[in-house]
């Protein structure tokens, strides 16, 4: 993409009143837009990285045999009425339309799920299914203070599972943990799973992962060789302690919770209705467990870990773009700039060629210097300047955006060296 | 995908109290589940459909430089103020949300997105920019009867172009025009760009593509050869007068408005304060334009003129999947039936290698007849069927939805016909 066509401009001052580091550098750099505390609006740069997390987490959705659907934010009351939750609980937080009838905007989608799937499921033999959805949400957060990391309105996948037997759900449980695992490692983030409170229908423990943060709004006392982790509002242990696994001092420190994972039990099926017919011949309340990730959280998330004084630096997998393509005019023979221009839109279309998704700065009023801060406030990792100091060796710079380290490759070599050295969009 | 895994059924029955076709097809065959009057959540085979009828859409607002984003749905009351729309005009269709500060939920999005641009478009030079999004949109429709075709949320795409004049415009409303027939025409309909009232602050006509359906709320006068259609709302014609055109004589009928453009002046830039400074040092508003398309709505449409007695018939580039494997045990006996199931297989794999997107009918308390029936119903365009009749010549049946003719064909030949005669995903 051309960068001259992109709408959005970087800016140069922090957002009035912004403290949170993702939400001052994304919208700096022209990923998002506040439309409200807690509310943005995704510009073309967002979006990209929004799709690209979206596209991981399907991705391994698809991994753990979860079919897709997209099911409706506004929610009929009398399905609230049902689990008692329309006032309590996760109702709290409900936004509510009223009208002739009254209606609420979807918090989590337990409710509407579990009264789909009772019209579908009537058998051992129809169980098990994995239910996913990638939609929005919208919760009332009295404090949206941390950019996305916090929103009022965010993009959320949630799993739904619904299994005939406790030891089936089980099973399943284990296999979406490493899924979790996988999702955050791939969006470069390492995740710890921590124990966390219980809801009051589940017994024990439900798990959340961790992303460590001085940005996080939880606290974790963990092992640092990863053996045991607790969210301090339940911990039995505090940082000093030996871990009881393998007897490592415990640390504590700030996470931001980027997934969690629960049993529900039988509390929604009980209470909306959703049966099956057992081996047995009896009929029984489905068995339900239930997964989220917060995708545009996520995308906070990664913005807290992957980011310097300079801006952002994005994992490969989540880039808006492969290659951040510079085209510099250093010296001031005006005489250079066609020949410039020329090779740079060469270099612009062996990348095209190449499949390599590329943003190319080809704005003409902008200094070395401007490109250079903007490309580094944006924050893609890899980075191709083709400068006129470098025309006579008919060569381009190869840098990364979290390394000093360069290199000089000849125009006529880069396909070869980009097939053989960048690992793009692979992870 | 193997159809035993998918969760949902089809359904004899239609649901209780369901005039609309595409509403009692769509349901019947498990595309959508309705959960309240005109809200719907997309059900796997209907998330497929919307995901491609978004596809083309996307490509084509490529195709005319439309730079992707994905703005909020809750919207601030204080914007809505400053073009007065909170209350009057599509603010009357507003669900709205009362607490600290009023929001609402977007009905439409030309008061977010003129803001979103004041801050970043200042200069001549930065014009023209083609903004769009595919978003869910909400709207407290009082008669919301029509499946798909009338939505209280529904899926939307919504293209803003912003221009520094009114050639500059016209040229690009143009352009918008012949991308939508190209959009309308991939999805298997025929689209008749129609002239309509124009809002207040736009002179002349606006126009709707409407596509001519007995379950369509409109009413158009139209010319039979494609020269002139106007909405009975502001026809000058009636059926019977001879066309302005060429003279052939004027038509009526009923139609669906699957995308409307209109120009929109100066009026949200001009109450929001979208200005840029133009060539000759002056500051003017922005010219702007707009441009929809009903995503969910084209899914009801294209239902609605593609079916038959028996259910759905998908154009191929719209349909959830490109090819209906079926694995029918005609015979009585038993023993030909893990032969059977092996040479399915054996297709599956063989549609799979092709990158045939194909779903499996592999469940095996299904008789032929209702494995027929739900074909019919759920309207995959090809159909192939491995019986065990046909297993002694090692060949398949290949059909098509909407023709009586069968092919057969020997599944090591399979490979070479698929390459030749389908043209699959080609649109």
């Amino acid at each position: 993409m051309l960068q001259s066509r992109l709408f959005t401009k970087t800016k140069r001052e922090s957002p009035k009143g912004e403290k949170s580091v993702n939400a001052i550098l994304l919208q700096r750099a022209g990923f998002c837009y506040k439309e409200m505390a807690g509310v943005y609006t995704y510009l073309p740069l967002g979006l990209r990285v929004l799709r690209k997390i979206e596209r991981i987490v399907r991705e391994e959705m698809e991994n753990v045999s979860g079919q897709e659907i997209l099911m409706s934010v506004l929610q009929p009351k009398s399905l609230w009425l049902k689990t008692g939750r329309w006032k309590e609980g996760i109702g709290e937080v409900m936004y509510k339309c009223k009208g002739k009838e009254e209606i609420g905007l979807g918090p989590t989608h337990e409710e509407m799920l579990t009264d789909i799937v009772r019209n579908y499921i009537h058998s051992f033999e129809d169980l098990p299914v994995y239910i996913y959805q990638i939609q929005t949400k919208f919760r009332k957060e009295p404090r949206a203070r941390s950019g996305l990391i916090r929103g009022r309105e965010f993009e959320m996948k949630d799993l739904y599972s619904f299994h005939q037997s406790e030891s089936d759900f089980k099973k399943y449980y284990k296999k979406v943990q490493k899924a979790y695992f996988k999702i955050f490692r791939r969006c470069g983030l390492k995740a710890i799973l921590t124990e966390a409170s219980g809801v009051g229908f589940t017994k024990g423990y439900t798990h959340e992962f961790q992303v460590l943060s001085a940005a996080g709004e939880d606290t974790i006392v963990y092992c640092p060789k990863g053996h045991f982790s607790q969210n301090k509002e339940v911990a039995k242990f505090q940082a000093g302690d030996n871990c009881p696994v393998c007897g490592e001092k415990l640390l504590q420190g700030k996470a931001i919770e980027v997934g969690n994972i629960f049993p529900l039990g039988v509390k929604y099926s009980q209470s909306i209705g959703a049966f099956f017919q057992d081996r047995d011949g009896k009929k029984k309340p489905i068995i339900m467990g239930c997964y989220g990730v917060g995708i545009s959280r996520l995308m906070g998330a990664i913005v807290e870990v992957h980011h310097d004084g300079k801006g952002i630096i994005w994992p490969g997998s989540v880039s808006p773009f492969d290659v951040h393509l510079l085209s510099l005019q250093l010296s001031n023979k005006m005489s250079q700039r066609e020949k410039l221009e020329k090779a740079a839109k060469k270099v612009y279309r062996i990348l095209q060629k190449q499949n390599v998704d590329v943003l190319y700065d080809d704005r003409k009023n902008k200094s070395p210097g401007e490109k250079f801060a903007d490309a580094d406030l944006i924050g893609i990792p890899y980075r191709i300047v083709v400068s006129d100091r470098m025309l006579r060796k008919q060569s381009v710079e190869i840098k990364r955006r979290d390394k000093k380290i360069a290199r000089f490759v000849k125009i006529k070599q880069l396909p070869a060296f980009l097939r053989k050295n960048l690992r793009l969009n692979k992870t």
